[in-house]
């Protein structure tokens, strides 16, 4: 089965080659401005289906494409990409010690049967100091990912702990994804398509 | 400084290379059979002192040595690596739907200096089905690790969520290293020593 990831994203596409599924990879290129809700939970599910569409209707009806987008709840704020490196450091001096919401919105199509959801996941950061904040914030790995923090790169040690599933922090959850697509009636091990 | 892995885990090096640090890796050979106690993190931790201190013994006192020993406990059992795929097949028709808890005790030491702590996190295993545990067993992957099961492999899909650290699961807690190497004195971004 032809399996296409409609996302940019360097994290997913390891997180999925992880899990034995080599994808596709089609960027939607589509103006995530368009979207204008305020629920971290809902603007993740819209984003994920906006790129699922767009690329849906550039692929065959026979393919399974999946969608899906990040945000950062914390204390009632949606934090995406960071500005540059004061808003990153900015960021850690208030999440240190405190927790957010990781929403990673879901959507996977294929033809016209489409399966939406989000799941999320809560982040506990670690009482790192200003030091670490500075010397995280210097190797530029938190200026390109929602939240400001990797779960999966030099940010590990500064996440104390987590209440989900883990991949869904990193960008996409493989128990989520398994579920939806078990929906679309595709036994999940049929996809794995490469080496372990 | 010299940073020593006292683990032949490939599972526990990606994870310190992930979070930028090289380390060189000396295998300890040690008996493990002689510890005899029966509580999950008391054995955890006391495998972790063993591999760290033969290893410790070999190196200049200059050098920071890690050991680190993981068990899955499941309702009162201690399960280290499954003895083939039908013990295998057999505890994850137990686990599905099902938790359990994975200790991995941490071992840390410079000199005549040392610290150990066992972290725990839930794990959480998903429904699966007959058909996706004979075709994970069959890849081979449940056989080589405690639990019977890879939250950063084929079995990621499998765990439905955990809490506490993802990397504690895998094998080696990041944000656990980070504060007993701040025990001994030394700050965790003086540690990083590879290109993120």
């Amino acid at each position: 089965m032809r399996v296409v990831l409609a996302s940019q994203s360097p994290a997913r596409l390891m997180t999925l080659r992880s899990a034995g599924i080599e994808p596709e990879v089609i960027v939607s290129g589509v103006d995530e401005d368009q979207i204008t809700t305020t629920d971290a939970g809902n603007l993740a599910a819209a984003l994920a289906q906006l790129k699922c569409r767009a690329v849906a209707a550039q692929v065959d009806a026979d393919a399974l494409v999946i969608g899906c987008d990040s945000v950062l709840a914390f204390e009632g704020e949606i934090f995406g990409k960071p500005g540059g490196p004061a808003e990153a450091a900015g960021r850690w001096r208030r999440m240190r010690g405190r927790s957010g919401v990781l929403h990673t919105g879901h959507c996977v199509r294929r033809g016209d049967r489409e399966f939406i959801e989000t799941a999320s996941t809560v982040v506990h950061f670690a009482a790192v100091s200003d030091a670490e904040i500075d010397a995280y914030v210097a190797t530029g790995e938190p200026l390109h990912v929602a939240g400001a923090f990797t779960i999966d790169g030099l940010g590990g040690a500064f996440i104390s702990g987590i209440e989900g599933d883990h991949h869904n922090v990193v960008g996409l959850s493989l128990p989520l994804l398994r579920v939806l697509v078990g929906d679309l009636g595709i036994v999940w091990t049929d996809l794995w398509n490469r080496p372990s």
